[in-house]
């Protein structure tokens, strides 16, 4: 049994990290709730009781064993390290330690064996989840045939930018469809595409897409992937897609890499040939990676195309932080 | 002075032809509408005046010099031969004769020389939306560097499938944000994407993806193109968007893509380094192919990558038409 603490649970991923530790049974003794000022004093529904949040201080995690940071990059900086001094093993799903060279960046699925067994104290990252993703669907198919090349396009919802862009998206939606007001407020993700998440940097890339890149290199362990994404962000609410474009070094149909992708663990195919496939809102609460629209791609001579689909908010998110927390206190 | 008519002029594109014909002073002397048996017998609003669309029949187009087709491929291929016939000009914006080897595929700023000039009788056709934004972006390109391989997803609103899918779609959408009835429908675009725009053929491709491939060759004149792409339906109402990265024979680097972009016909380009993007909503109504995110793809040696946003309806239906008229009746 575990001590458990969790460092922001009124956010989107926070939420759902208390709904997936009642869900897996994850063996709680106590579960006790941390924010930063703005959210400290607040109330958390819990098994039917309402918890109160404490505000986070660095000498908050002492009795704890495991600390989920679902907070943002700059509260997890300001108290994940002490939460590993003081003995707890943290699991941060925000990005401020996710490209650092000494925390392990773990997709269960992928690479369990980064996350040291038995546990000892420290900090474990999760990835985004554009790379989560990525890397349960292409772990794989490397493994299979090596990846040479591989071309992203990303269908991102609104919930991958939290709380508050959920709420303006749904308020612009409501006010555009009422022609309320002055109509299209700029940047507005209402019935519109942002092909830009994260600020752009020097060579035109955002933030994300370069985070995104390395964050999937790291996790599969091939530095020098050649990985172009363009990230954009669509005008849904919940759930998660991808059009993936790869070339494999070594020849693999579209029937073998379904096959590949059939075994692979927390994979489903959708078949092509009866024409199904994954949409973002309809996985939606599943904790699978989605895979459809598998087909040769004759762009390449080894080319291969495909869509994903996942719920940012679970595998991309609260899923991956307790399954990687559940290696780290796995008996031996 | 021309004796225009219109076939479908109920349809969103037969609509925007009005408008488009009205706008740019297109020399009409006599302008007749002509349907289907499911739309003939309505009026449409001309100049103020409602103005009552015929049946069409063979012996419909006996006294016109140009007639744009925006019904259906089956409208026009029951009738746009017979208007050919009768001596005049057609322009067709549905799919029907787009990969017609003895039908021009024209997209004005490309292939203009594709128009036979002066004016004889016969079918020109106009592409689809995706294929006329990647025509009038890769051209350029294709011109300046060569191009060794392409590869696109799209963002593709509810206006690409017709007036019927973007009532369908409002509809969708204030059910679910009223959570009214038994929630989300089958197939339904409201808050999801639908990775799949046409019917699957066999090999994992849609109709619609094998058909854009093929008219973009086609309009660039390279049979050969290696161009793959995934078309994905994305919850918008009108604009488009893609998202493009490709491969140059040469090598031609961002800033110089740019300046080829920024003198080319019908391209704007947005400002990478002032963080200016365009997006498909806020471009609704330009007559523009739209360019942002230039950059660099260091995923290949001659890598780059952009993203395009047109209106679907005007330059990806409407306004390429017109256009194409144009060139067909200029004075020598």
């Amino acid at each position: 049994m575990a001590d458990v603490g969790v460092v922001g649970p009124s956010s989107l991923v926070g939420g759902e990290i208390l709904e997936v530790l009642a869900e897996r049974a994850f063996p709680t003794s106590t579960l006790r709730f941390f924010g930063s000022m703005h959210t400290a004093g607040g109330w958390v529904e819990r098994a039917g009781k309402e918890v109160r949040i404490d505000l986070a201080r660095a000498d908050s995690f002492n009795d704890l064993d495991v600390v989920f940071f679902a907070a943002g990059p700059t509260v997890a900086g300001e108290f994940a390290p002490a939460a590993a001094e003081a003995g707890a093993t943290v699991v941060d799903c925000s990005s401020r330690f996710r490209l650092d060279p000494d925390v392990p960046l773990v997709v269960p699925e992928v690479n369990p064996e980064m996350v040291p067994h038995p546990r000892v104290p420290g900090i474990l990252a999760s990835p985004s989840a554009t790379a989560v993703g990525l890397a349960v669907v292409l772990g794989p198919l490397a493994a299979a045939a090596g990846l040479v090349r591989v071309v992203v396009s990303t269908y991102q919802g609104a919930a991958g930018g939290g709380r508050r862009l959920v709420h303006r998206f749904g308020r612009d939606t409501v006010a555009l469809l009422n022609a309320q007001g002055e109509g299209r407020s700029a940047g507005s993700l209402a019935f519109d595409c942002l092909p830009r998440v994260g600020t752009v940097e020097p060579g035109g890339a955002t933030t994300h897409e370069l985070h995104v890149v390395e964050e999937t290199r790291k996790v599969l362990g091939e530095p020098e992937l050649a990985l172009s994404i363009t990230a954009v962000r669509v005008p849904t609410f919940f759930g998660y897609g991808a059009s993936i474009h790869l070339d494999t070094a070594r020849p693999l149909t579209a029937a073998e890499a379904t096959e590949v992708l059939r075994t692979a663990r927390g994979v489903i195919v959708h078949d092509e040939a009866a024409d199904l496939f994954p949409t973002p809102a309809g996985v939606a609460g599943s904790d699978a990676t989605h895979v459809g629209r598998v087909r040769d791609d004759p762009g390449a001579p080894n080319g291969l195309a495909l869509w994903i689909a996942l719920d940012s908010v679970r595998k991309g998110g609260a899923v991956n932080a307790v399954q990687i927390a559940e290696i780290a206190i796995r008996e031996r």
